[in-house]
């Protein structure tokens, strides 16, 4: 096959696809999704599936300590540092066939497509799956990024436990994937990651390629309303300290607050445990979680200001006591202006439509930003529905976004020619 | 012993507050409460308890087939229907030592104070313990009275499983309390039940006696709200469908029609399930109970049909579905006015104080003024606590609600005279 003009390159749609739905068999549901979680036996066989792939490529294989996996195609300069992509291959326990796999096998289709016409780079390229990213087996989250960025220590992800006790050390020596490299300690110039958007903004918008410029911070809070639990039936309301009641003032302060720093302001209240949670009992406690997220700190910090004044307001109009901790602080992320850069750049030449996204979702290369100028690709996903089984995305955004990476890589590849 | 005059007689308070904590043995729990199960061993042991107490006391002991247990002190006028008095002995699985059991033992201590003194009534006197009023382990609440007032049917009773799938006939049978006689068919000219108030009202306003004009008409729904499941970081605050956020409008409702009817208008809502329950996803479907209450049937009406046009209002302008199904219905019910009378008659004979109390809570006495004439005597309990360990009632308040019982079914038992 004749070596074609460089920007004149592009993946191959049905084998990106293909492979995609080769890899989802590993763990598929019976309505369409996927259940790989990390450190299973399924995660071990979608593991070796990927890494067989990229022998084949002609890559060469370096597992990490916590399991991270790095498929590398050498450059013709090897001084310089890889060009890094990648995402993970684990999945929710009910989730979908393209949040995390996509960012891997899009990397590896890139380099099938090199392969094929026969296209060297001047830096190395490699494709990553990081341990963990999910969560929803092992926490933190985004595991083996976190400990490669050393956001926090190998020890304590492996001494992170699943529900049966089992952990996360123990799990990676038992599928093999306890590696000897230690995380970190590992080159890389600049990371890409490709991922469906997991919302519904492109969607929405009609537009294929989402440039994100930034990653919103979030912040996430435990609520703790305690009223006093009293029989439905006998207890007069003006009497009453009903926990859910209150609960509600601030349940709905969460979504007024993000609503006041349109358009990327957000603010969740997903989680609600009602006690004793009996038809004909007055809550006496109530419990649930807020999430508010925003990409500038300062605002993010100002919406967690009004949330306690208004919690503090309102233990105070109803005379209850209202605990508030703070279960996670994930700060904002700016990416590189050059990868950013890069990604719109490819899109333009690519006459794919684009729109800047910011990622209200975390990402492995909110880790990889501590540590590498790093940019991210999004593209649609039917109903903007991820962590789910019914998750879906189109062949040519799925090709498109691949083109996408394929070009924003090459460009920072060869970057000194 | 001399026999006093009748108006001077008086239970004795030691012996009543002796019988309650010696019954609260069987079944005690480290808390200080009690857990016996409707139709379990302890129940069985319980009703042991106090048949042999009616028997030492001289009663003749009637078992019916759902296990109601009748005790009966002969009068001197045979063809005379009882007058009846009673509760039921099953407690909550954290039930306390009162609820109920005060009713039944009330019962007995007026019978030894009247043996005591050698005093004859016209009248028969029966003091009786309903089945499985609690409703914790089988439902239908309030079953052997129901049964005895054919609210339903036996058939229906005896087919309640509990969770076990033991069911009621199987479980009367094992503990020796499938009687013979027909439900209902047993005469009762007037009933009076004694019970601890279960609501703050008399310890609020001071007061000893409760005098009950009648019994709050209860409605029960579940209302469930469909959104969208999506995550919470990346869709925009304007096009999410929160069925939490939903929910909680309608939630504040419930609470804001109760207080459109004062002092009686009661809402709750107490049992709330969201799903899938996850603290950065948006809430797709919200699950919650509504109970509302009211002593007058047009203004129960009236309370629900603010609610169900709320609810169309609230559906319409948020465009989800919101489906409201009907689980319980109580009617309102109102107590005999010579009964109330009686009771109210007897508090100021003995120089309690005492106010009208609604009863916002259903007790056996609901079916049992289907079919007689009769009256409820509420005591304070401790902060109004009930189904709780920590139930608590004044050995005081316990013997002036004993005391009103005896006045009230005297004057009954002599009527005629």
């Amino acid at each position: 096959m004749a070596q074609p003009v460089l920007s004149q390159l592009r993946i191959n749609r049905s084998r990106l696809t293909q492979s995609l739905l080769t890899l989802a068999q590993i763990g598929a549901t019976p309505k369409g999704g996927v259940c790989r979680l990390a450190l299973s036996d399924l995660d071990q066989q979608g593991r070796q599936w990927v890494i067989e792939k990229a022998k084949k490529l002609g890559l060469t294989i370096t597992v990490d300590q916590i399991g991270n996996t790095f498929m590398r195609r050498a450059g013709t300069n090897p001084a310089l540092a890889p060009i890094m992509t990648g995402s993970h291959i684990d999945t929710q326990p009910t989730g979908g066939k393209y949040d995390g796999n996509y960012g891997v096998l899009a990397g590896l289709e890139v380099i099938e497509t090199l392969n094929e016409h026969q296209i060297e780079t001047e830096a190395p390229l490699e494709v990553v799956f990081w341990t963990n990213e999910e969560g929803s087996r092992f926490t933190p989250v985004m595991m083996g990024s976190g400990v490669f960025a050393k956001a926090f220590t190998l020890e304590h992800a492996y001494a992170a436990q699943d529900k049966d006790g089992k952990t996360v050390k123990a799990e990676l020596n038992r599928i093999g994937f306890l590696g000897e490299q230690i995380p970190g300690d590992h080159p890389c110039s600049a990371y890409f990651e490709t991922h469906i958007e997991q919302g519904p903004v492109l969607e929405y918008q009609k537009k294929t390629i989402g440039v994100v410029p930034a990653v919103m911070g979030l912040r996430w809070f435990d609520c703790i309303v305690h009223g006093f639990e009293a029989h439905a039936g006998p207890t007069p309301m003006e009497i009453r300290q009903d926990a859910l009641q209150t609960a509600l003032i601030i349940m709905q302060s969460v979504v007024e607050i993000a609503n006041q720093f349109p358009p990327h302001g957000r603010g969740t209240v997903g989680m609600v445990q009602v006690f004793p949670n009996s038809r004909n009992v007055i809550p006496g406690q109530v419990k649930f979680s807020m999430d508010i997220r925003h990409p500038d700190s300062h605002v993010l910090n100002q919406m967690t200001a009004l949330l306690q004044n208004q919690i503090t307001k309102v233990a105070k109009e109803r005379s209850m006591v209202i605990d508030l901790n703070e279960v996670s602080y994930f700060p904002p992320c700016n990416f590189d202006p050059s990868c950013i850069h890069a990604i719109r750049q490819a899109a333009i030449d690519l006459g794919y439509s684009h729109i800047d996204v910011v990622s209200g979702a975390g990402h492995d290369a909110i880790y990889m930003a501590r540590l590498a100028p790093t940019g991210m690709i999004f593209i649609p996903c039917k109903d903007g529905v991820s962590h789910n089984e019914i998750e879906d995305a189109k062949p040519e955004d799925l090709e498109a976004g691949a083109n996408v990476l394929l070009h924003s890589m090459l460009t920072f590849a060869n970057r000194s020619a």
